[in-house]
């Protein structure tokens, strides 16, 4: 058995490499554009990544991987948008060129796993985690393992539905949390504030408005931007709310660059409304919700960890 | 090793008791009436129960007990509102009598576990059951592990929110898919309709208009009462959506007497609406809906096979 692990996590921009051992410390980093729209050229870098550290190593360490995107508990992409991949076999792909097991999983859900075992959740064995940048993603663990769920599809907590027939969600439903309180979202937020004539903002006049600007408004004290990110904290304490009442977890994470930005505003916001609708919120405490710690390293670390084995459940993870 | 156990169930009305195998089979019945607003004449009422059966069986055999209530996940009652006690250490006061260790959870969690081990979830690691009665509840199983929760309060599938802001809850909330597709939800929403005079409907005169009155009038062929129950079946569908986003299971169970008897109109609605709420719709195939087939055993069965121990995931039952 290895004592390292090759973690690897492919975003939309960025494919990350990182060698961490069995605690989640980093050992050493390798990045490189994802090759977009091109399954081929994605598998052959892959290779070439995992091929390399290999090499470095001198040892076949165990490798694990995270992308955004659908990921079926075989380790199928079925769905990856952001990278322009559909139906790609991924985990047996990599596995058959390799001779070797490789796992793939969703982004997200790897990078909860990396919070949890060398993160914000050390020493909490049930968490979730929500990621906010331009959508919203996240990942549970449960007892110390991953919810894959049985197809593969679990932890999709951007879909949790706030508001039926509410706002337009990019998933094409409506109303699910990532339509209320993605980064996107509090940019299309604002911008419906600011329709109005008689708003008074400092957002009014800026070329865009998106996320960043709404951050750096309130930062300013502009307190339209301050009542839009109090709404998102509002929003998001209503996914928290029915995620608490079903998984009961010991803590919430919160993570992404736009969580980060909006903390200061959204977070307080998102503790009241969640707590005042969890069951029996007379009779218990409230998880506590904080931010994430691992920032861009969560994914690697947590795919790095989870290719050594054991850490899911559900589907083919089941007990 | 005992082969056998006692499952407990304690309802508002009834307290109901099995010896079951380790298959879930029920060998023997005891059944008695909850008796209510009376904590030391209730685990009076248990210790009888469970010292007659050790009589029966000439063998001290393991109980569990599952109860309408929040629990934690040491047995403790915090809420018992049926039942009318609070903040009662259940599982400490009937070990410490008994010498033995005794489990307590949740009725809806239990009779999931039920389903899943012996019921209509044979063969299946990850379900839901979603419990519609007066009110409604459920049960996660994941993994073939009953999840608890961090505190127990887990599996509170009532409480996912469906329309925030809507229709009071009985918690105190709004919006609560318990608000929209509860027993007595059905009978308020038909009511609600009843109020507009040009509402043609045999529900119309009626002394009382409740739940059984409702299907009774679909059965009829009463439009009112049909758009009623398809309504209700929309709101659970938006419910289920939210919990497939989140866990994925392979299948989804709808116990209780409300949902036995409005299925034949809610059923297809919940499926149409929970599939197109579905992250990947595109991608993947839905769980199917079923109703679960134990009944009123399907308490007793779980607590019983909860006995025999290594059946929780989440708090105390952490891997």
């Amino acid at each position: 058995m290895s004592t390292r692990s090759l973690g690897i996590d492919i975003g939309g921009t960025q494919l990350r490499a990182a060698l961490v051992d069995p605690h989640g410390r980093v050992l050493s980093r390798d990045r490189r554009p994802t090759p977009a729209d091109d399954p081929g050229l994605l598998v052959r870098t892959l290779l070439e990544v995992i091929r390399s550290a290999w090499e470095r190593t001198g040892e076949r360490v165990p490798v694990g991987v995270g992308i955004a995107g659908l990921v079926t508990v075989d380790g199928t992409v079925r769905y990856g948008p952001n990278i322009g991949i559909r139906d790609l076999p991924l985990a047996t792909l990599l596995g058959e060129e390799l001779d070797a097991e490789v796992v793939v999983a969703n982004d997200a859900s790897v990078a909860a796993l990396g919070e949890q075992r060398a993160g914000a959740g050390v020493d909490h064995a049930d968490l979730v985690l929500v990621t906010i940048g331009t959508g919203v993603g996240g990942g549970v663990v449960i007892g110390g393992r991953l919810l894959t769920g049985a197809t593969g599809f679990g932890g999709e907590l951007g879909h949790v539905i706030v508001n039926e027939g509410g706002r337009p969600c990019p998933c094409g439903n409506r109303g699910c949390v990532e339509a209320y309180a993605s980064g996107s979202a509090i940019g299309a937020l604002a911008r419906d504030r600011l329709v109005d004539p008689m708003t008074m903002s400092r957002l009014r006049g800026l070329g865009r408005v998106a996320g960043p600007e709404v951050t750096a408004a309130a930062q300013d004290g502009d307190e339209v931007a301050i009542e839009v990110l109090e709404e998102v904290g509002h929003w998001l304490g209503v996914a928290l709310a029915s995620m608490v009442n079903v998984l009961d977890p010991e803590l919430i994470l919160l993570g992404g660059g736009a969580a980060a930005a909006a903390a200061p505003w959204m977070l307080e916001p998102a503790r009241r409304t969640m707590t005042q609708r969890l069951v029996g919120s007379a009779w218990r405490e409230a998880p506590d919700i904080t931010l994430a710690v691992l920032g861009d390293d969560a994914g690697v670390v947590g795919a790095g960890l989870l290719a050594l084995g054991a850490a899911t459940v559900g589907g083919s993870g089941t007990a």
